[in-house]
């Protein structure tokens, strides 16, 4: 049985990581599952937000947000509405969470980082995209620091790889790396996030319309693993390529 | 090796479950899990919110929110700064996601059930307690709502109960239902919600030091099983038991 | 001619002060009058705020809120609509000039009290039950800072107690303690804030239906003061009492 | 003993009320007591809030603000704040309740009128003076609505007068019409609504320094309700003149 | 062909300039354009914003605000909708960058001058009456801060004068100085800002209907030149007059 | 003499216009002056607001916004900060009226159009770019309408062309086009916007240092005139040009 766009229930869209897209940000990536396309944009400032301060510790933190017309119908813009929705704070606590998940905040020293996540074109999985983008971002944010010297020579905030897919049971079949269409359809949707070395940071799964049995989960799990794993080459790719 | 509170690895708080607490709900509960403590409520409208009018469907939702001194130390109000917080606002969706997941909305008809849950005192597990205190709550209203003919007779609009707990590894250990002082030592922190046969309907895992493997992922759901299998047990006998 | 409940024109209902009510609070009350019922938490902050800082003289500010269904019919919550409404800001300053005028700011030192009152069940003259209760919260925290030697040894920051009652016309009968039914056909409402030694801190009398005249208002005062000297003696009571 | 501006204790400040001080209002008034200025407007529109339809009875409501500048020391404005103060809320709270206290909703019929009250200059008293201006710019505004047929023929929507001023004991004495200088220094201040006939409307007194005895409560209530008829009788004359 | 109030298309409404308007302000003038009447205060505090401390260097900002009724139709309060409106925004920061635009920051030395410009009645040129009106204002302020020696004897704050009028083509014919109800049928509408010496601080020219011409644009300068240096000769006699 | 960028002072940056960039909208066009990126889409729905229902016509309406690491230095998300500010209001005002300027309401129909102008990337001229792009994704909207028959058969809804330019003086040169750098150094800034006919829609100049006379702004004019004629070529390039 095929998927909606031909894929195979195992097989991730086509992901691309392209660096550099801002001129401005000291790391920035476009990056695309598929249709779903984000900037992600990691900014480097000297200092922490004051409940650290004089700890010697770093910071990092991220913002997630889409464009009115990301999506197939406008949405209201949240600074015109004057409140950020349940959503998009909960996507941004779990982005920032799984990117603070590979870095030494003492290595880092008293910097903070902040990942904006903009979604510019959205057909499922963004937060996925969001986050394997932001470690792209982060990596090449704190290269930067590090040739500035605002981290100390030696010293290696990042203590691994962070990537992250979705994965569902859409007409009984567990897949991996939903688009939009297999999204709304899901009976159970999860997100996982990775490490580059096989671990878990982040694990929701959410029955959206019948609870999921021990066996459901096992087996999306293996999905996510294995998806995830290939996000980590197309990261490592990525960052091996001379920049742009 | 003994807890904080003397309690074994797999060993729930002592948990009570008090209906009919407020005069005015159409179902109202005072939970507790140990020192937690959550006031929940449950509150009938005829009609349902205008995206929904005319779909013969009704609909579940949550609010969750703390009294700013059930914390330790006193915490500001969000209504005083005008905005909620992205915890809360998680949690809110957590729990009507998790009490939705049990209601057939056909049956309830076009009717509104919210859901407040307002933790009087914290020690842990908060959301935990409020989404197995909201479905006795729920449980009461429906009933309510059946008795005055809201629901038509013959109409079940519950397809099966929900309870919830939280589980973690503490210095290498999983354990059953942390308390405050627990979690914040935890390595890692998941809140498991399930219906009474033992499915899940959300599973949040977060590494908050270090990542996990798949055999502790696999050791913290086992847990959370055998909780949930427990709180179920303790819905039912608060249900059983005639009003005070 | 008897009330809806059976009490005498002069009756209050019956008070309940339950102190010790939350584990984390300095000072924490469960006051009820009748069904109304409210927790009142004192939380004591060394330092105070900016304004006032280096005078050597402390603050006592106080919040008042109610559960969204404390009443009859659920009310929106004022954390979801972003803004404090005017009664509940009315409310809160009334109680919190009510408590500062037993305060001697300079024996407190620079520590800050904060009163929350939140109202977890309405049945009228939550306002009053506010600073009944809150006082005695107040006095348990006053006893704390002392034990903790953030008061100066010898001082005494209580000049006096507070306590607080509704009085009102209905029918042409002046009433003591007005349940809800009874304050919603009031044509003449009062809340009354007295001392222990009879003075006044706060006259509010409001004409909902009809102008009053001076003899009505002088009749609601005398039954004002007589109930605030019951309240004194119960919160007196309560302070005798060992704490649970 | 003479006051700081040369008064006795029961002297009013000059008071000017200056009818159809706008072009646009239906009503409209500049008041002064003293150097308190505020432009009172009335504005009448066709038709009730959604609550209220329906019902054949009209509405009344107000609202109290202060030019940024009206005071000694620029304050900021709310509108730039992005919320309304408690102070705010509870002027205009008391200004619509007194104004509602003397209109008969069913001979108004179906129709809003709302008073703006803005404080061009203060000087103390402002909403004893907003008040005392806004029933002139209201009876302005009734006599509008009745000249446009609005309001029935036969039918008189105004069942009396209503004027207010500021009462208070400032160095043991009870003043009448307290100037900023003098609140200030207050032990006790009060504001007092009375009709032309001389009830109460409201009576709203508050300990500032130290509790009342009901004897200064007395006297404060005899010197208010000398002024409240003054100001009734500078009402009266203003709206007998041919307005300019 | 005359105007609707009977004008020659070159010539201005009345215009008045009342200074000394409040007690309070260092600077403040009633200032009229026929019946537009705009109250503007001039506050000058010691010290400048965080962003400009240790520069020596003084700052100069505004605030435009319209009362509910000063227009023909009432307005809801931007206090009590939370949040200002674009077009309020916009005139506050034309105003402001208007009065920099006279003003030597070294001179100033680190003082700030609030302008609060708050339209009583509105109909037509708010903005250009609030900045010619606030003109005279700030001098009046910027006088007294040179009383005060708040200003380095021999320095002056002030560089030139400056004024503003609006033009527009209504019905195919250049118009000076628009009322409302020319302005809602101008084709093209026109703001001006002018120094004492006949340069542009700001010119704002808008299509309203159709777009314009270079002859056209060049007409309506023409005018609002003319326009300005009328109002230059305003100010100076109004600031050569004794103050009331 | 060159100009930063090896410009001649009456020359543009490369401007490219991608149109189709989004894969949701009606119309979508990335755009670019030089370094300034914006993404403009546009979208159509049936229906007007409600205060032009059963007009018959239509509606056109933008909001302009940054993201946060669109400059140099992050800005925060108006989003987050509950507000937008008055540089972002009064930019979508413009963009909005601009293109209101070359449409037929009646043509339109019932039907209204959202431009969202997202700046990606920013160096100087986002509202011109705005604007310029804005108007292209406009007409692929307009005729992806007419081809779905929103727009009635025969009925053009677009009355002409519309781009724009800022043109500034930096060190008392006229200059086209300003990138960040000249424009943070000029002396006067002026942004126009022209319709493709050559005549005006919006002309907004203000002195940021010093006034500037009237030959001055003759020759920004020019300036400005002649850059709208090249960039209304480069639109209908783009529009003649078949889709990607």
């Amino acid at each position: 049985m095929s998927r909606i766009d031909g894929r195979t229930p195992e097989q991730l869209r086509p992901v691309t990581i392209e660096r550099g897209w801002s001129k401005h940000a000291e790391g920035s990536v476009l990056v695309s599952f598929g249709d779903t396309r984000v900037l992600c944009t990691a900014s480097v400032t000297e200092g922490v937000p004051r409940w650290r301060k004089g700890s010697g510790e770093g910071w990092v933190t991220a913002e997630y947000a889409m464009l009115p017309r990301a999506t197939n119908t406008r949405g209201d813009r949240e600074s015109v509405k004057g409140k950020i929705g349940g959503r998009t704070h909960e996507i941004s606590r779990l982005i920032g969470r799984s990117l603070r998940a590979v870095i030494d905040y003492k290595a880092l020293g008293e910097n903070t980082v902040v990942l904006d996540c903009d979604v510019l074109q959205a057909d499922g999985g963004t937060r996925t995209a969001a986050i394997t983008g932001a470690y792209v971002a982060l990596a090449d944010a704190v290269a930067w620091a590090q040739g500035r010297k605002l981290v100390k020579a030696g010293r290696q905030p990042l203590t691994g790889t962070v990537s992250a897919v979705s994965v569902g049971i859409v007409g009984g079949v567990p897949l991996l790396d939903l688009c939009y269409e297999e999204d709304v359809r899901a009976e159970t949707d999860m997100n996982v996030v990775c490490t580059g070395d096989g671990r878990f940071v982040e694990v929701q799964g959410t029955a959206e319309a019948t609870p999921f049995a021990r066996e459901e989960l096992d087996a999306l799990l293996d999905l996510a693993v294995t998806g995830c794993a290939e996000l980590t080459a197309a990261q490592q790719a990525a960052l091996a390529a001379t920049r742009a």
